[in-house]
């Protein structure tokens, strides 16, 4: 996603230890604890202007949410949206989603959501998508065993590729949704680009899969 | 699909032994005999009027292909066809799809089509839905290890149901198409259902899946 650059925002993040965790390698296997209270622990990798995780938050009291959001410019927006809603149980990381497993501890985390992650539409760029086998292998390490993965996109290519590559990595397809904004599901929370991509009729595709044990 | 009923659909059937077997469990194990040869076994379940079966035969000689259609009166048209096209690589068996272990022998199959399957949208209909597990278990019997099922539809219902059917039955999904005629996939040979659903623009969804042996 393309922002305008924000130099200030580096040092607003900074000034919110509250709600922007930056000593994160200390912070493995510690996370319950920094929320205060031993709720399961939902985490979005590209968190973006921060919508969905802190509707989350405000929808599920009882679940500790992590956004993560590389983009110092767009998670400064994610950050308004905390200080606005004033809730306990939500963090925001500004670092990379592909490094997980160096500041959460195996099986520390609950569900991973991935929302219109970016689609890298390239064959030669595959690696790079956040449904990729490598980084498939970075949620399952952290989180409990069969945890699951909750992943939205209007991105149809994304989609089709992602179904395939959970399958492949071995995981189980739980549900499939080819129009969620025509269906039955309840409590849905838009993203930023899902109200976008929503508003010019495209359908938003949604997965939900978990590592197997067996 | 209602049709019109054609009391002399039967007796037309009987009189095409080359195209139109009727000694099923007679067949068992003996299905590349009657072809004569030892090319691999391709079937599809509710081959409706034939133009699926009769293309791809045409498209692939050195593949034989079994077509089964429930309907007397649905199958006599698939019989014009192959009248019509006179390959020795096509026959048609006017029996239930359900009970293919009865008339294959284990490993016999190799692949296992699916197109345009009635979609049984209501819950309680779930078991009669040519996806079901009952049926997965029937395919795997009948087909060689690894063994695929290539699936495609309009009905949005079954094919998100089909994705969870497969992956949660333990197969692994190869490959998904959300918009078949929109994508680069080569050689599709159209079904009768698929040009009439694609004519209104509606998109047709493809999968390719294969069971595991692990
Ligand atoms: C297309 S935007 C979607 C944002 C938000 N999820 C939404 O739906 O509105 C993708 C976001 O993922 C972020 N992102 C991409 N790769 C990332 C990574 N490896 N770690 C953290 N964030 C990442 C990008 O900076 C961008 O903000
Ligand atoms: C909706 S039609 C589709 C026909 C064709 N495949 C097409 O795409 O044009 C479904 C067909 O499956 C047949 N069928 C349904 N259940 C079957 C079963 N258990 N065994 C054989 N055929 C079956 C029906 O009789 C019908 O002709």
């Amino acid at each position: 996603m393309r922002v305008r650059h924000k130099p200030w925002a580096a040092e607003k993040l900074a000034e919110h230890p509250e709600y922007v965790v930056t000593e994160l390698i200390s912070q493995k296997g510690k996370w319950q604890e920094s929320f205060k209270n031993e709720a399961p622990i939902h985490i979005e990798v590209g968190s973006g202007k921060g919508q969905f995780i802190v509707g989350m938050a405000a929808q599920n009291p009882d679940i500790n949410y992590i956004g993560i959001e590389l983009q110092t410019s767009v998670a400064v927006t994610a950050l308004d949206k905390m200080l606005e809603a004033q809730l306990p149980n939500v963090k925001l990381l500004n670092t990379d989603g592909g490094l997980l497993s160096d500041y959460f501890e195996e099986g520390e985390v609950d569900r991973v959501y991935l929302n219109f992650s970016d689609p890298w539409p390239k064959a030669r760029h595959e690696k790079r998508r956040l449904t990729y086998k490598s980084f498939l292998e970075n949620y399952e390490t952290i989180m409990k065993p069969n945890g699951a993965v909750h992943f939205k996109t209007d991105n149809m290519g994304l989609f089709e590729y992602s179904l395939g590559s959970f399958s492949q990595y071995g995981m189980i397809i739980d549900q499939v949704w080819l129009d969620l904004h025509a269906s039955d599901f309840e409590g849905n929370v838009q993203t930023e680009y899902e109200e976008k991509f929503a508003a010019k009729g495209q359908p938003i595709y949604r997965v939900e899969a978990h590592f197997s044990t067996k």
